[in-house]
């Protein structure tokens, strides 16, 4: 099973984490991300929207780091990653959208601008940042993980750029609730660090 | 079932036609988005992030259109409609994922500005949304529906802000296979509109 990555991605980040908490071995395909090489016919082929990371599990093809985590999980990683009562499943889901979305308008995006040179407002950035940020550590005021009482495929799509965010500017010190949830994943067997965020 | 609801959302729109297609009664509460209710202490009670659609099911409460769309696919519609096999599953995925991040900050985002006066760059807007738009009309170049072969809660998720997209200036006219798409979908049992996608 191949993984066009990029080793300074949180998207592609999400995927390495969540794989080597399963266990799931993953054939790294780096990705000259610098030279625009997601952008070339050769990727193109694979993913339309010329971004990382993609998988590639025999006939499979996949992009969106949500969605492989969802393939993943379901083949690979069981029930305890995914659920599959509606309830909880719906539960992760609602943590999903905000990865594609909240995270990414908010810290992901306040990075591309300070760390690669992005075009965008960063002060829009950080109110983004800030505005979700919040509401994460208000929801772990009362919740160990995310979403159903345990770790899940939520916690693997949310912690890599707010693990990062020091990169965007974004500044998460005062977010008590966040950094003890963070320690936890960290504490998780099979954990891996990604450049940026490792333990000194 | 209560569905916490404004009839020109397009996210609530996405879960009143779901709900259609698959003949699950809702029970609608209307919310004066314009008084600022979903603001208020009792809705921010059943959804912090201040945002509808909400969906109460007896001790089940979600936000989030596409984690609801979800949760009723899995309890309520079946496996037609959120395939449990990983690829399929993962495939739909995908496009939640574009619900939640290119389709929000494409046509969502300008008819927010244009319709309801919010603050925002609308040229951002438009350049957003005729990227993505461009996407899915090539996908659909080969494909009758987004994701899986078939009708899912992919296309429940991607088609209510592109059918209102010129509330937002957003011009669709010439991405054809997106149009058939939509009488495709339009012509399903159970279809119903909302303010500003009818047809004469």
């Amino acid at each position: 099973m191949k993984l066009y990555d990029l080793a300074l991605s949180g998207n592609c980040y999400k995927v390495r984490l969540f794989a080597s908490f399963i266990q799931t071995p993953l054939e790294i395909v780096p990705v000259n991300f610098m030279e625009g090489e997601h952008k070339e016919a050769k990727l193109l082929q694979l993913n339309p929207w010329g971004e990382i990371p993609i998988l590639k599990d025999g006939d499979v093809i996949l992009r969106d780091a949500q969605a492989i985590l969802v393939y993943l999980a379901n083949k690979y990683g069981g029930e305890a990653w995914w659920p599959s009562e509606a309830h909880l499943q719906a539960d992760v889901m609602q943590w999903l959208s905000v990865a594609a979305n909240e995270i990414q308008h908010g810290p992901n995006k306040a990075r591309l601008i300070k760390k690669f040179g992005f075009e965008g407002d960063h002060s829009q950035c950080l109110e983004n940042s800030y505005q979700i940020l919040a509401l994460i550590d208000n929801h772990l005021s009362n919740n160990n993980w995310l979403a159903a009482n345990r770790p899940t495929i939520s916690d693997c799509a949310i912690y890599p750029y707010i693990s990062i965010a020091h990169e965007g500017e974004v500044i998460i010190d005062n977010y008590k609730h966040i950094k003890s949830w963070m320690r936890r994943l960290e504490q998780l067997t099979g954990y891996i660090s990604m450049p940026g965020n490792e333990k000194l």
